[in-house]
């Protein structure tokens, strides 16, 4: 036993070691890299994974997992967690020919620019045979473990978040459309009124960059142990909780945008920050699952960084940055602008109120999909259908539609629902951490420590030693209860809405 | 042989992937990797290094090596060149004990702070043991070869650049010390006039990183292919000639620093972005050695960015962007101002006319150490004594003498020649180019591309495929000949100081 610990623990060093040659290689891509310089390296990035694969799938690494795993009473319970998860992997990885494996790679790069000129022209007939291939090889690997309580699009939820499948999605998704979607329908009979003269104001870069460094500030991201950059689209990345890292992308006809995808990416790397520094050298550093780190982002963006008292703090601030196209802006004009409510077509432009519910119609959809119930002929009707039933807008073409996303392109499916539920951890934890921190007073303070230590204690130090809803029930000290997040939504849009 | 071939193939496939994350890493750390980071990573490029010895000194990669140099006579040129490089270096590092190799590699590691704080401090005593088990190693290592051709020195000196010992070096500073060294002194007791109040002026970084722009199209340095940032100190990397990076860094209080580094950088770069695509795919790719790589950047530096035509065409865009503090400069003054004479004590702020004066001290140094001829303790007097015979000048504290370079501290002994014999060839590729190219023309019309394909035809572009004295000849029909670069410096500032 005690060769079979060396023999993981040093084959996960040199994973760990090429995670770092991959993290650079992404970061770089996306910020810096020259164009010219992709073709060449796309051929050290495969050699890269492969040296990866290699690696994680060597005889003597897999019987050293299976001889832990016979022994994991034995083990400490990082560890005994931990292998309890690698051997999961290792059984799920197994099912997989090698050859299929390579297979679906290719078709991956494949439909990528295919996915990219259909959404561009707007044309499903384009992309269809191809997510048909995609779905024939996700619904083959639902064959592949066949487990009495795993089954079909279960196998793939739970590779997002752990211990969540249809069981638990129903339930949640049941509740939101029992209360959420016809107070959704309320609010957006209704009109917001306030000065909006400063949305149609140009914002130059520099300032709002200035803003993002103040921010940085404000939300604890320490700047020893960060970097904030430019990218097409942000994101956060990094190599443990030393190096954190995220993007922004600036619009200077649209201040907010990036105002809150920092706030947001800061979310994220927070967590990071905070996880217990010794997990770095272990397989168990990194946010515990999608849902817990969304659960962060979300509440510093929407919960934190969308509130009155917040911007009652930093409102000033960007005044200053920007005195001629803030000056005549209130307190009440901003904080209504910010939390404005719009069915619109598109995800990712959703406000807070109605995202989860274009969450709810694509778990519906993939839901459908992979039981067989749906047939991708259909997909842009069933699409178009239940935007009109949840939201009452009508879908002007695919493009808006059914298109949209990139994850099916992915091969993701069981991703989007994580997104709904971290909205919904976060209401939770909101809810669990008020009892022991005065929030308002915190953000009145000018920077969110006290918020950022509640949370590195209740849930960032743990990284993924534990399974996410063990993590939630030690902060919050209950079970999931999507409750909170619906009267969270209630509580706070009726007020704005003066409903 | 075939399955050698495609062994030795296969096992460079996955050192060049390696290799990208080492780039990555190095060029990450050195421009903006977060402070905090460093230890946590470090570990993990420890791993990377580890993994990368291991393939290079593999059995199964070394019998190929063995079995192809056996059959070198059927392989291609390139192939037969790159076996032939690939088993001296075999040969020579088998010859290392792996511990001798971990013991050195900590040594290394040690010695870097305490040559930091020894220079701090100008405290050569505190240095002195810590070179001595350098040179210990370094001695050790020159007993490992023992070849009737290559001895003592020699070895170090052949690895900066093949084909280069005592005796190619012995010829080239002596010529350098018949005329180089009395020119010199008869240079410095001229005084130059100009008017130098500029040189007391501001220029914010904003104008300086504007002007490093405009020279990249100057230069050609293709900004699909490359990146330029800023770092502590100017430097070239890259991943093959898709992906050229350098870095600058701007002194608002010297205007001229960050260009002339960036047009020396854009010399070294220059030279990768031009080597035949193809050689990307090999062990040949890359510039061929350290003096070649650095006669491209000194050319264009000293040689085509010092020179007065160089200046008429750029001097007005530099005013542009600088009117005030830029306004009441002539190009005469400017011109002497970049190429003014001063014998100072330390060798990276020396002018062009006295450098190769501080390179000769070194390698005269080195081989007296590595001879057993000059003693360690000794080492600040035979210094100092050296900079008053030939630079005239009294050394005052030994951080700027004995202390000022690092190189010793990173075990590089033989690399200093390097330097010097750049620019004489750079001299000796001029003259050849003249008699292709019209070069003040060239230079005139605002983009030096006539002298960049002229350089690519008959240099870049054959990577390291040859050995460099090869290539010198190839280019400039005859073997390598010191005269051209003395008569260049003489008539230069023959001119220019009026003897």
């Amino acid at each position: 036993m005690e060769k079979a610990l060396k023999k993981y623990q040093e084959t996960n060093e040199k994973l760990r070691a090429l995670g770092l040659a991959m993290f650079l290689n992404g970061w770089d891509t996306a910020t810096e890299a020259p164009r010219g310089s992709m073709a060449h390296r796309s051929g050290q990035i495969g050699t890269l994974s492969e040296m990866t694969y290699r690696l994680s799938t060597d005889p003597d690494y897999e019987a050293a997992i299976e001889t832990l795993f016979q022994h994991r009473e034995e083990l400490d319970d990082i560890l005994h967690h931990e292998i309890e998860l690698a051997r999961k992997r290792l059984v799920k990885m197994k099912k997989v020919p090698i050859e299929e494996y390579v297979a679906y790679n290719r078709l991956m790069a494949e439909i990528y620019p295919i996915y990219v000129e259909a959404k561009q022209t707007s044309n499903y007939a384009l992309y269809k045979p191809h997510l048909l291939k995609v779905i024939e090889f996700q619904k083959k690997y639902l064959g592949w473990e066949k487990t009495p309580e795993l089954q079909g699009y279960d196998i793939l939820l739970d590779e997002y978040e752990p211990e969540y499948g249809t069981k638990e999605y129903d339930a949640f998704f049941k509740t939101l459309k029992e209360r959420l979607v016809p107070f959704a329908k309320a609010v957006s009979r209704k009109k917001l009124k306030y000065n909006a003269a400063f949305t149609k104001k140009t914002f130059p870069k520099e300032g709002q960059r200035e803003f993002a460094k103040y921010l940085q500030t404000v939300m604890c991201f320490d700047p020893d142990r960060t970097v904030i950059k430019e990218s097409e689209h942000p994101f956060t990345s990094g190599n443990g909780c030393t190096d954190v890292r995220i993007t922004n992308h600036y619009h200077e006809n649209d201040l907010t945008s990036a105002i809150f995808s920092a706030i947001h990416e800061m979310g994220h790397g927070l967590y990071e920050l905070q996880i217990d520094p010794a997990l770095d050298e272990t397989n168990s550093g990194g946010g515990v699952s999608m849902a817990m780190h969304e659960s962060q982002s979300r509440l510093m963006e929407n919960m934190i960084g969308r509130s009155e008292v917040f911007w009652r703090t930093h409102l000033p601030k960007l005044q200053e940055l920007f005195p001629k196209a803030l000056g005549k802006t209130t307190l009440d004009d901003f904080v209504k602008h910010v939390n404005r409510v719009s069915r619109g077509f598109i995800r990712t432009e959703a406000d807070e109120l109605t995202y989860s519910i274009h969450v709810m119609i694509r778990y519906e959809i993939e839901k459908g999909i992979l039981s067989g119930r749906v047939d991708v002929e259909d997909l842009p009707s069933v699409w178009n259908k239940k935007y009109k039933q949840y939201l009452g807008i009508v879908v002007p073409d695919d493009k808006r539609g059914i298109l949209q996303d990139v994850h099916w392109s992915q091969g993701s499916f069981g991703y989007f629902p994580t997104y709904s539920l971290g909205s919904a951890y976060a209401a939770q934890i909101y809810h669990a951490m008020a009892k022991d921190v005065d929030i308002d007073a915190a953000i009145a303070s000018g920077t969110i420590r006290p918020i950022a230590d509640w949370l590195k204690e209740h849930i960032h130090r743990y990284g993924s030693t534990k399974y996410p809803k063990e993590i939630l029930r030690l902060a919050t000290g209950e079970d999931f209860n999507p409750n909170y997040y619906v009267d969270y939504l209630i509580q706070k849009y009726s007020k704005i809405y003066g409903l």
